[in-house]
């Protein structure tokens, strides 16, 4: 540190020089379309650090249940350095971190692939984003459709996250799109064959945890209704920014009034946000005893959500398989539906197995679309096997 | 930690098995009436550790005004380790705790009694409740009157809380309730001479504090009236699950709305969550030169709160005490009662000394219910002396 | 620590004594106009300390987007001990603390004038403030403006923030002011001459911030319009007493709606809230680069806002300077004006250069005031130069 006497600070304003109209600015953010060149390689700004008060506040006002989340001891004894980020929580910040440069002017996020954890977050450490342009489909003048990976990196550089996304994104202006300017090459660290570094959890105990969320509970063709449901506030408006999206439909109420379509009106609930109530209301019930998110994929937004809405969510159990050798585990995948204003009993009433078929491909199916589904994604978790 | 390749993650849903209706579960939480076997003791799961977060958030949220829940410094020279957890939040976290298997089938929480801190808790601290049935109050087939004792332990399986309350908790079948099935004896460390661990506050400074809260300003008959209220907002939601209590009644609007009788309509506010704001509301001019909360009992929610209502508070000193010898602080009991939507002045001019009846004692005395009443207690605080 | 066996808690109120109504007592804080005696100086109690999730939630529930409050790889890079807390949460707890005496009987906030920051606050320090009165302006028997200085101290008794403000303080009584009363003399370790100590930031990288805020983007007589707005919810609820502000005029809905004139209604958002918003919403296109704050002058709280209204800001560039000898900086002047439920470019097409003007100085200048703006301020930023 060094000292610096800056002296007075004398009231400038009134004589101060003043531009009009030439020295407006007004910094715009995101791309268009011609902006996003097959290959290139995006280094958003700022960053964030995960205090173990986000951490904590973020678990808990998204209804996390499995204590991996809330309880440093059995965070410890599951062979964890302390209680680690929650998975939603990494996840909603990295992809946050990537709006201001991604998707700030996009219309829709359409879908998440391929998510992979690939090590525990820890409170302490600071996660930075890094987007590669993986496909650009044009569709002439209208808004075309990107494909990126993004991974996400601690401070020592090492990957955290990796996953796909597509986004909807407008055309600047119309025609054939340039050609691509050279840019200089970023290193991207991604991989193709993700490795996790998961917990030793031979010591972890079983009293913290349900008796119903062994991996034994979980067979394939079960559903299952979770019975609580969330009402959302206009506590998002800040959650937006707490995991570092930048997008003003979050939380600028003038300027989703002034949107026209599916997205006008009230402020719209960050999808990462909307994903973390979900899988909050199925903790108790599915990811109890999990031990570590393996992956997701195959994940859309189906219809918007808004302050006042209230959530719902089910799962269905798509598989089983045998856990890593030497560990007390099995891998449960799982699909998971959310709902608005419905809840599991009486959507599954009313659609019966049409709740569980993909959205988009519900005109190809000819079937209608279902107007309270918000989000559907496969999930593939570590789970324990009962005590013996 | 150990690595793990997991290999891709294929879409299953279109192809996995669906067993409808024969695989659908509808997981549910809470006891009925049958289920409250006297002498049982339930080990609910999950835990929370307290992050400096969390505890600030809280004190300041609940409008905590002794510096002993603010102010590192200070709660260091009471000779504290660090700034503990308010008594406020360890009361609403341990009793949330509790609720997925004790509370959340009941229709009511009748009262809190013989509330103990038994020592201080700090920030890292893990938090588990256990519960045992004291008691169980039969009333055919109407719902019954359950007394359980619900202890704290920290992560050394110190007892750090232990109290009493009643709930009224709906049956599930009709006629004479089933034997009970034996249970593990599971060890219940409680007390029955509580002996709590106080700070020794020698050296405490006296700048932090307000000059007219010393314990020579108590005396018995007074009332005090507290001036500022808080106008509660949806915020009660998310702090629900922030301190672990998971009741759909106080965050899921459909629920709400669903019910039938004076709970239903808008989430009412978990109850730890109101005293605490009532607490907070009376905390300059009670305990803000209060080294711990000695204990309480005797507390009954009168009416229920949902957002928008404004809370405010009146005090009564019931009775002064010497403190523990060797130390500079005497014990004040005090009365405190919440209002909703009419300041204390207001209700003293309606209601004068009824304000401090009891309402389940009004029956009996042929007196009316206050309806802006919500919530009273009898706290027994250790205060400091005016500086000599 | 020491043991203590309380006894049991026996119920006392229905016998206990209850002096109505000689024993009535009504706290009351803040003071009038009487009790600014010229050259007191005022210990308000409590202090707080800044936990690292208080920083964290503070930064980013205001939509900080300097990497420094966010980023704690950053902050190291940049030469800070670790990520320091917002110079807008060091202003808003520090005047905060002195609500209680200072102010919660005033009826307006008038302006800042002089705010320096003299060190970096990091979490874990505890601010506390001493407010001395610099000038009392009487107006016969209407309200007078009082002047104070307060300065904030951390738990070293270093200077860490000091400011001017004026407030409009009502009188007790009628006719001429009583003579002062003597009061205790009480050390007030302000400074005529700041001396700042800044980071020394030769190291600091530059992939974390973008790349067109930095020193040789601003030039005097520019004026930026930042995009996003934010609406502002009832979260400044219970903001408010989490930065320490007691001032029931900004949580209790029924005080509010018991005033008269242009503060009555919903509760109003404290200005620290709002000037925090403002600063957030400009951040990344102003001070995103910025390495200090060295002060502020000049700021005016012009209307009020309340829940639901939307914020924006507008920058115009002041003045640019060179920075301290041996540092790669350069400090640059700014005027921010917010705006409420009207977006920057709306304004400026509206007002054009009015926009710029003090709204305090608009009669005299024969012009009208401005019903959407809601706050003007003078900063003055250090600011890094574009890397080599």
């Amino acid at each position: 540190m060094r000292e610096f006497e800056p002296g007075p600070q004398r009231e400038l304003a009134p004589q101060a020089p003043l531009h009009l109209p030439d020295g407006v600015r007004s910094p715009s953010y995101g791309r268009y379309l011609e902006e996003f060149e097959t290959g290139a390689v995006f280094v958003p700004p700022r960053g964030m650090t995960l205090t173990a008060g986000l951490c904590q506040d973020f678990a808990t006002t998204f209804m996390e249940c499995n204590p991996l989340y809330l309880n440093e001891t059995y965070a410890r004894a599951c062979g964890f350095t302390s209680s680690p980020a929650s998975p939603l929580l990494v996840l909603a910040t990295v992809l946050s971190l990537g709006v201001q440069n991604d998707s700030e002017k996009a219309i829709a996020h359409l879908g998440y692939y391929d998510v992979h954890f690939l090590r525990p977050v820890y409170p302490g450490d600071t996660l930075r984003a890094l987007t590669r342009v993986v496909h650009r489909q044009e569709r002439g003048d209208e808004p075309g459709i990107v494909s990126v990976r993004t991974i996400g990196l601690d401070q020592r550089d090492q990957l955290v996250l990796q996953y796909d996304r597509k986004i909807l994104v407008p055309r600047r202006g119309t025609g054939p799109l340039p050609a691509a300017a050279p840019r200089p090459a970023v290193p991207f660290p991604d991989t193709d064959r993700p490795t996790l570094l998961l917990p030793d959890a031979q010591s972890a105990p079983h009293h913290w945890t349900g008796n119903d969320t062994y991996f034994e509970d979980f067979g394939p063709g079960q559903v299952i209704l979770h019975g609580n449901g969330r009402t959302v506030t206009d506590e998002h408006f800040g959650w937006t920014y707490r995991v570092g999206n930048t997008h003003p439909l979050h939380f600028d109420r003038m300027y989703s009034a002034a949107r026209s379509g599916a997205m006008s009106g009230e402020p719209i609930v960050y999808g990462g946000l909307v994903f973390a109530w979900l899988a909050g209301l199925a903790s108790r019930d599915t990811s109890e005893n999990a031990l570590y998110d393996l992956g997701y994929t195959e994940g859309y937004h189906t219809q918007p959500t808004i302050a006042g809405d209230t959530l719902y969510a089910v799962s269905r159990v798509l598989e089983t398989a045998p856990g890593p050798a030497g560990m007390d585990c099995g891998i449960v995948s799982l699909q998971l539906v959310g709902l608005k204003n419905c809840n599991g009993a009486t959507a599954l009433d009313r659609h019966g197995t049409d709740l569980f078929v993909k959205e988009n491909a519900k005109r190809k199916l000819g079937k209608e679309k279902i107007a309270e589904k918000i989000f559907e994604i496969e999930r593939r978790l570590l789970v324990r096997r009962h005590p013996a």
